[in-house]
């Protein structure tokens, strides 16, 4: 016969830490639903924990179907019960893709004579980063490999790219600005 | 009795300059559609000008509807004609609603130490801007009134803004460099 038709499936978020992405987990979740008594027509409500195993370098918006773990009701079968990851905000990178990005905020006087930047890393260390060249404002340099794993290739991993910000001063002594005019001037 | 369904309204593209929406203007864009002939069961095609009037400030997306300008069939009286403002590039300045966004790349002597720019405005003037503050990248000073109309109060306008990018030399002699970096110590 025909299958009845079952009812909206149910969509959560699951958000995710770029640390959860970069290595893998299993999020516990718990989910409130309503099922069937055995008179067949009266409802409960029950909770369950269903584990949602997320894979190393998902993206957001990837798809966790758990069939039938949904809201059963007299005329319908239990629906199914789908996660949709989304990317939480991270204090230190933007995600993109598989790649992160790391804002690295620098002077004027580190854009302009030189310095090595520390990098954090997801994993915990600092990469040192020699800058000897002049940086311009959003200039970028990539770390390769420092990245997020690749869903379908998990032992690759994306790039972590530096995009510097170059902090001016608010003011400069008058005497200095004139000994920067004329350093600068034939530049 | 029952009107006839007109045929499916037809949609055309109307590119504007910023000058053209700054000043309004008429635009007389050809057409080509076909008519029914006096038998009531032929088809000729034929061209016609139409006047389209695009009044000052009028943004991308206005919708301006020639009725019954356009295809005829045996079937369906002539249908609407529509033309959607769409903004061309502009050489100079990209539009923001009412407001118009100049962007002026000053050297990096000029964003430390002072200078005047001109900004040339969209009715070819000069407005001089000094700058006598450290100009940071990406900082935006305003013109106000230099914009274009407002759509609903043309006598009123937007403004121009100016925003700035900082070109940074390639390099700077090691000399030069050291002198700098002294004279930023405490900045």
């Amino acid at each position: 016969g025909a299958r009845h038709l079952s009812g909206e499936a149910v969509v959560h978020d699951l958000p995710v830490t770029l640390e959860e992405v970069m290595y893998g987990c299993t999020k516990q979740m718990k989910i409130t639903r309503s099922r069937l008594n055995s008179d067949g027509r009266s409802l409960r409500t029950e909770e369950k924990v269903l584990n949602v195993v997320v894979q190393k370098g998902w993206k957001a918006g990837t798809r966790i179907t758990f069939p039938r773990e949904g809201d059963e009701t007299p005329n319908s079968p239990p629906a199914d019960i789908t996660f949709i990851l989304r990317d939480q905000d991270h204090p230190q990178y933007k995600r993109d893709g598989s790649n992160i990005i790391f804002t690295a905020q620098i002077t004027l006087k580190e854009a302009l004579c030189g310095c090595t930047l520390n990098v954090p890393t997801l994993d915990n260390r600092m990469m040192p980063l020699p800058c000897s060249n002049i940086i311009k404002p959003g200039e970028v340099r990539r770390l390769r490999g420092e990245g997020l794993p690749l869903p379908k290739s998990q032992s690759q991993r994306g790039d972590l790219v530096v995009e510097f910000q170059v902090l001016f001063p608010d003011r400069i002594p008058p005497q200095s600005r004139e000994i920067i005019k004329h350093s600068l001037g034939q530049c």
